[in-house]
């Protein structure tokens, strides 16, 4: 089988959320797995010198609207959160800390950590809202309480962000397959195609 | 008749050239008009803090990338030129200029020098070969040259980059239409859904 399609993202991201809505159709037209990355921005912007989209001028208000336009575009449920961007390190920790146990049950979490941020106004930077997710998600909340604060899926966390970062990822959602970089929603078109001619 | 779109552009933009090709084949789709408005994102940057993208880490590899997978997808002739970005103050005047004795000849002028800088490698931060491929254009080239020097059309050139910031323009290509605003040619699928609705 094909590799997997690196399907990067952060959660604070609203691209990455409405890309995570129509990642895995597009890569099963394909017969490709999703191999999903939680990552931080914050780490890439230090070394891009990017910022936060709310904090540009003129730029930050025409996000916002396209934040809205592009959901309702891509036919995705979307909410402006009252806090937003905000810390996605603790939603970080609860993904590859489940991840390694079970891939397949991460991916679960990841959406339900997406729709708590972008459609049910949840502030994912609190840990204890984290816990609250991965419960009603099917997670054991003493567990994932503990999780977060331990102190080896604290480092695995941090090295996969590394790891992002070293394999040139400074967006989100960010996609890479067979070494072809993707950023963004608005290049799902060309992944597409890449994926469909093995070229371009 | 609708109103016009509003197309703004910077001459070192390469979306903005790729834009160049489209945009009116998506205008006349919805019985609409084009208004061609050069800017200069130099001037936006200052207000939004931003930079070239060359400049920025990773970003920069990524988009010299994206640049030429994204002119192949749109079927857009692209060679990246040798010097890039270059400063487009010499192009947007000998827009303006010519925009203000004849709207048709300056778009004609506009995708000649997109042409030349994209296409043909010249270096357009020239006001020499400026005024070569403005007479090639059909101009005349001593009134061309006299141009690029007149006070009166840097005045102007300047009223319409201050204009554009005022309308909250930061990047190439931009589009208003009826007060809704479209930054870069992978919205142009937006825009074409919002020509057709009119709304999202």
């Amino acid at each position: 089988m094909a590799a997997a399609l690196d399907f990067y993202f952060d959660f604070s991201s609203p691209y990455g959320y409405i890309g995570s809505h129509k990642i895995e159709a597009l890569a099963a037209k394909h017969g490709r797995a999703v191999s999903w990355r939680a990552t931080l921005l914050g780490a890439a912007f230090k070394v891009t010198g990017g910022k936060p989209l709310p904090e540009m001028p003129l730029k930050g208000d025409y996000a916002k609207r396209d934040f809205q336009r592009s959901a309702a575009f891509h036919g995705v449920p979307f909410r402006m959160p009252s806090q937003f961007p905000v810390s996605t390190v603790a939603a970080a920790r609860a993904f590859w800390w489940l991840h390694d146990r079970d891939p397949r049950a991460a991916v679960a979490l990841a959406k339900a950590l997406y729709r708590g941020y972008f459609a049910d106004d949840v502030d994912i930077s609190s840990a204890e809202n984290v816990v609250r997710i991965a419960a009603s998600a099917g997670c054991d909340a003493e567990q994932a309480r503990a999780a977060l604060a331990d102190q080896a899926v604290k480092d695995r966390t941090k090295a996969q962000v590394d790891a992002s970062i070293a394999k040139g990822v400074f967006g989100s959602p960010y996609v890479i397959v067979d070494g072809e970089p993707f950023w963004g929603v608005d290049r799902f078109d060309q992944l597409d195609r890449w994926l469909a001619t093995g070229g371009w």
